[in-house]
């Protein structure tokens, strides 16, 4: 397989975008990602788009036909990805493999979703199709509820506190201060989160992860060519994937999510890299407590460390190990197709040095981590900056 | 690249299955795949799940995560592609290309749409989301009423007949009786379609595919690797796909798919062969206008010229080319996701001559083509039998 690396990225801004169609986010950020590339249209060779609902949320299904539509990139081949919210993620990783493959040398992915179209009790039932319809769902057993009965388990396994979830949301807010894409930009306190009001005890309003319109997307390129279009390529070293049960009361645990250690394994033994090697890490916040456990679940913690580090500020800004500079989804906003491409968008800005004031000093590693659902998908990716 | 042969093939019956669930026909056909082609559950490596419309037809999504969990077969990757009717065609091509990668050696691919949970305006509505929401079934055109444009136009410009189009229909019910898999293994006549009462003039009841729930899957491998599996391998010559605008109003043509056209090139180019090599084909007869247009599109028959092919009786079994030999999306049925998988399957068997009544005598070169809403994506594979 051939080396690839990402020579462009473009977001849209996140946030409630109601004069903003699903169409015209995929256009913001797919020509901010090739004018970054100094790619032109006529390069690019494939589309794969990644997004969960549209069926549900604006009525729409033939999305890589619609995306290449609305691009006038046709007649391209142009293909869709969904796992639920890590719908990104594995976009990037079959582009990735695409590129890998030698079928295509420059390939445009990307990750949407229009989630303000319809009402907040549709947003939640379309959400749901992310876990167990049957099993879940049906019996009432929304997202916030699925993702509190792991905290209430990590709390009583591992004595982790609600102060501790609270300070993840803290500190992606401060993060997201200086993101200008960011859907929330202001900066909260801990007694902020705590009184926030329980949403599914003990997950509180300011733990979870708001309802966000928004798109990201990326160039990728053949390695051996990338100079060809940018100064500073961001190289893709390891692509991962693995998989988990649907629902969770069928998971060997309740404090972490096996895909996501299992992921993780296979990307560090991809890279011949160690968690101690990463030295920025946007990880899948969709719940303060998520963002725990993927500590824990990708090696930076050991099992039931992950609330103590994040208490240490071990996981703030320029500390031990920067995660979710973008603020995560918590802050950033998480339009949930678009989640595993802005992630790798931050990382690769990150890479590149322009970050601005979010900015990690030393930052020559990096890596992302998307969930699907309550993690019966997980995606992780390793990136250096090129040479 | 690498070679990569398709060494197992299993379906489900197509039909109205009130009885059985999305979760058990993914369980039927991909069982049957894999005993079929002597592989072990731990061999495989990989999942690819084309399916279109689940989150409004079932209300799930992260359906590659679901199919990893019904069939034991976590934590393996498991994604899903969706491309309306052509996401069978497009995780075909994914999944083929992550084996000639190298990043896989064996992977499972299957197709599957379960349509008959909800009303049959649910499902129009459902698969109107195939085309363009927002210009095109907002509007009032159903897919009927767009195929039927075509057709129209097509007889306008080519005086194709109406007893033309119905003859691609009587010729695959016809091939449909000698399918044990298929959705309705009556002949009928061209009295009986001619007869069958108006949807959307000029297309009547019996041009137009119905309403299937099933499943289809197959299993692929490097085919360095493949006769350690089976004697009979089937290598896949040729994977391509191409995209056109979403709304037929911004089409070149209304007489052809252009997208079936970039395909049908790239794909025989791959190959270095011709329309003229290939024994039997699978086409995408959403309409009995869509089997016309298709064999002209792939360069089968000149521009207009289809459909006295098709009266001349040159498409029927074991004439000059055999096309539908499995009864086509009309008879055998249409699980819109599955659709394309099972045009594989039954290649697949064709090459390996085990297609019993509807075996196509002289068979080496095989087609199939994969058709996503009007034309806006087009997916042509091309396979050889193994030596």
């Amino acid at each position: 397989m051939r080396n690839v690396s990402i020579i462009g990225a473009g977001l849209t801004p996140f946030g409630e975008r109601w004069d903003t169609s699903f169409r015209e986010l995929v256009y913001e950020a797919a020509t901010a990602a090739i004018a970054d590339s100094k790619v032109e249209g006529k390069d690019i060779q494939a589309i794969y788009g990644g997004t969960m609902a549209p069926g549900r949320l604006i009525g729409q299904e033939h999305i890589g036909a619609l995306i290449a539509d609305q691009l006038g990139l046709n007649p391209i081949p142009s293909v869709r990805l969904e796992a639920a919210c890590a719908s990104g993620g594995v976009a990037l990783r079959q582009a990735y493999l695409s590129v890998a493959s030698g079928a295509h040398d420059i390939v445009a992915v990307g990750g949407v979703e229009k989630m303000t179209e319809v009402s907040t009790e549709e947003v939640s039932t379309a959400l749901g199709g992310a876990g167990d319809q049957e099993w879940e769902l049906f019996l009432g057993a929304t997202f916030p509820a699925i993702y509190a009965l792991m905290a209430r388990r990590h709390m009583h396994e591992f004595g982790t506190t609600e102060e501790q979830l609270a300070l993840c949301s803290v500190k992606n807010h401060a993060n997201a201060v200086h993101n200008p894409f960011a859907q929330y930009r202001n900066a909260v306190s801990v007694e902020d989160v705590m009184d926030s009001g329980y949403i599914a005890s003990p997950l509180k309003l300011l733990d979870c992860s708001p309802i966000t319109d928004g798109a990201a997307a990326l160039i990728l390129c053949a390695s051996e060519k990338a100079k060809h279009y940018t100064d500073t390529p961001v190289e893709i070293l390891a692509s991962a994937q693995a998989s988990d049960t649907l629902a969770l009361a069928n998971r060997r645990t309740l404090t972490g999510l096996d895909a996501t250690v299992v992921a993780a394994k296979e990307a560090f033994k991809q890279a011949r890299l160690q968690p101690k090697d990463i030295h920025v890490a946007e990880v899948h916040d969709c719940f303060s407590i998520a963002e725990v456990m993927a500590i824990e679940d990708l090696g930076f913690y050991a099992k039931g460390k992950g609330g103590k580090a994040v208490q240490d500020g071990e996981t703030q800004l320029n500390s031990k190990l920067s995660v979710n500079t973008s603020g995560g989804l918590k802050a950033c906003g998480h339009p949930v197709g678009a989640t595993g491409i802005k992630q790798a968008a931050e990382v690769t800005w990150q890479l590149q040095q322009k970050a601005g004031k979010r900015q990690v000093s030393t930052c020559d590693i990096g890596l992302t981590h998307n969930v699907g659902g309550s993690g019966a998908t997980a995606v992780v990716h390793l990136f250096k900056r090129g040479d």
